[in-house]
């Protein structure tokens, strides 16, 4: 029998946090206690969990040194300031924010890739989404093959802005259908019917953060530093799941049977991949999902033999966020003895 | 002065039909008589156009043989069928299907790259949406620079599957938000808040037909058969302009700040690289407009200093589809003596 755990939860409101709470129960994770923290807002409201009604707490360090896991749905601000505290009591913290991911001394981790490097750690960083839900595909296909060029076009859900995102996707929506005013606030650009080449902000090497975040992280999270990964991130009007074309340069020849057949058995992947029927990775049939749907796979025109082209789409609230991190919290899951 | 021309448009009620009427205007084409055709459905109708009302006769190939231009939007079977007759007579014909386009005999045009390749020819061939958008930003890098590798990943939006598509996009994301069920006629799947990476259908090698005409024209219009070449093609939910992220490998060193320079000055590119005002290349500013837009030049983190990566966008019923058919006809305008 397994162990029972206190958990927190962090900015328990917001897409994330919410769906945090809904993946602890669908993974059957051993609670003995939930915790929810939010901001003043929503501090004393009770809320309906499927652990039963829960009464939000305002967030305060000392509240979660009692904790086994504190899972952070929170800004990179707010992680910056309290993730190091809270990890000195006896909790694991989780962080989501992008804050402390290349931070040397805190894991970033893909359990079905480096749950090793949680190993011991007090303080571990859950991956961005695009770079968690592309990784996943492409571990497998990196250990069999070795990639050495990673070429990635995203199209980002606008659950990736935060439940307000996807409001303002509906609404302004809404709006234009209705021949109303078509406003926008928490995209720089009005977003339905139309596409912004930019989440997050330019860096100097004039790739935005969320590019350069698909690259950092991936080639942490494979202890690949020279890996040569690029990635143009763009935002569609899109609910929930991030979709991912990949183009991939080997070192080994490499044909798309054998990366369908990868596909087929890769943990957190799954293998959508008929054309013949229609069948093929999309934000309808991969939202909700927990695992990964990959597909379009094809030799590739560039690269030859040593090239593949494919296709991803995940759930950004889920393996790009909520799920991982909760899985992040199973590897620490022992045994009662 | 410029002699005056006879034109046709077979296929006008569709959705590129009405924009080559309404870009036959913009362009001042000297138009003495403008003739328009369509199916028994429409034929008979009389419609307000720029010039004029014009009462839409039934297609024969014979009504079309005192015409100087035929411009055909129609599908690749009628192109099949009647292209090559009514090139017979009189006109130049001007084929926006894809049907005639890998022919040996019909030259394909995109006037600012090679509009040499249209003298003398009496069945000239207008380029795939994708290819066009891409190709006229492409060019003078290619030239400048010698393209070996050029990998794209297109955002297209719903008009190319013509005006019906438009509707259905509109229709089923009205049903979408109201909570009635969603139903897809025009697509292989519900569009609205979704993707679908499959345009056309599925070749042998696994890349669908849409991808491949990337490949195959841009090599056809730049006179570079083995240029390498792939090409991911996804429709997503925007009205009417389709946007694609390009990583090219230069034989030439290369340089963002080159890049950019060239997307200034390049016909029918309209520079849009302004990270700091957050202006790039977008479906909402892309429509409508004449120019592709293009930006988000960047030093390409897989080829180094011979790779750039880059954004462009453009209206597909314009450069992708109308204008370009009309520019092509504007290269055998001829001055009165």
């Amino acid at each position: 029998m397994r162990n029972r755990y206190s958990v927190g939860i962090v900015g328990c409101t917001g897409a994330v946090g919410q769906e945090m709470i809904s993946v602890l129960k669908k993974r059957d994770f051993p609670i003995a206690q939930l915790c929810l923290f939010a901001s003043t807002n929503s501090a004393g409201k009770k809320v309906k969990t499927p652990f039963g009604e829960i009464k939000i707490e305002e967030f305060s360090v000392e509240k979660t040194q009692h904790l086994d896991f504190v899972l952070l749905a929170v800004s990179g601000e707010f992680s910056k300031q309290y993730a190091r505290e809270i990890a000195k009591g006896k909790a694991i913290v989780i962080d989501n924010s992008s804050a402390l991911r290349l931070e040397d001394d805190v894991p970033l981790v893909i359990p079905e890739i480096n749950a090793e490097d949680a190993k011991g750690a007090k303080l571990i960083a859950n991956p961005n989404c695009s770079t968690a839900i592309l990784v996943v595909a492409l571990w497998p296909i990196h250990k069999a093959f070795k990639c050495k060029k990673v070429i990635v076009s995203t199209y980002q859900a606008t659950s990736g802005g935060g439940a307000p995102a996807m409001e303002e996707l509906r609404e302004q929506t809404k709006n234009y259908l209705e021949g109303k005013p078509v406003l926008n606030k928490k995209f720089a650009h009005p977003i339905p019917f139309n596409l912004i080449p930019q989440i997050d902000t330019f860096q100097a090497n004039l790739y935005t953060k969320e590019e350069m975040k698909v690259t950092w992280e991936t080639q942490k999270i494979f202890h690949e530093p020279e890996m040569l990964i690029s990635c143009t991130a763009v935002r569609i009007p899109t609910f929930r799941a991030h979709a991912e074309a990949v183009t991939i340069e080997t070192e080994e020849e490499i044909t798309p049977e054998a990366v369908r057949e990868i596909f087929s058995w890769a943990p957190g992947v799954q293998l959508v991949d008929e054309p013949e029927n229609l069948k093929y990775p999309m934000p309808l049939t991969a939202t909700e999902q927990f695992d990964v749907e990959a597909g379009r796979v094809r030799q590739s025109l560039v690269f030859g033999k040593n090239g593949i082209d494919f296709f991803v789409c995940g759930d950004q609230l889920l393996k790009g966020a909520a799920l991982n991190a909760v899985q992040i919290a199973e590897i620490f899951i022992t045994e009662e003895v």
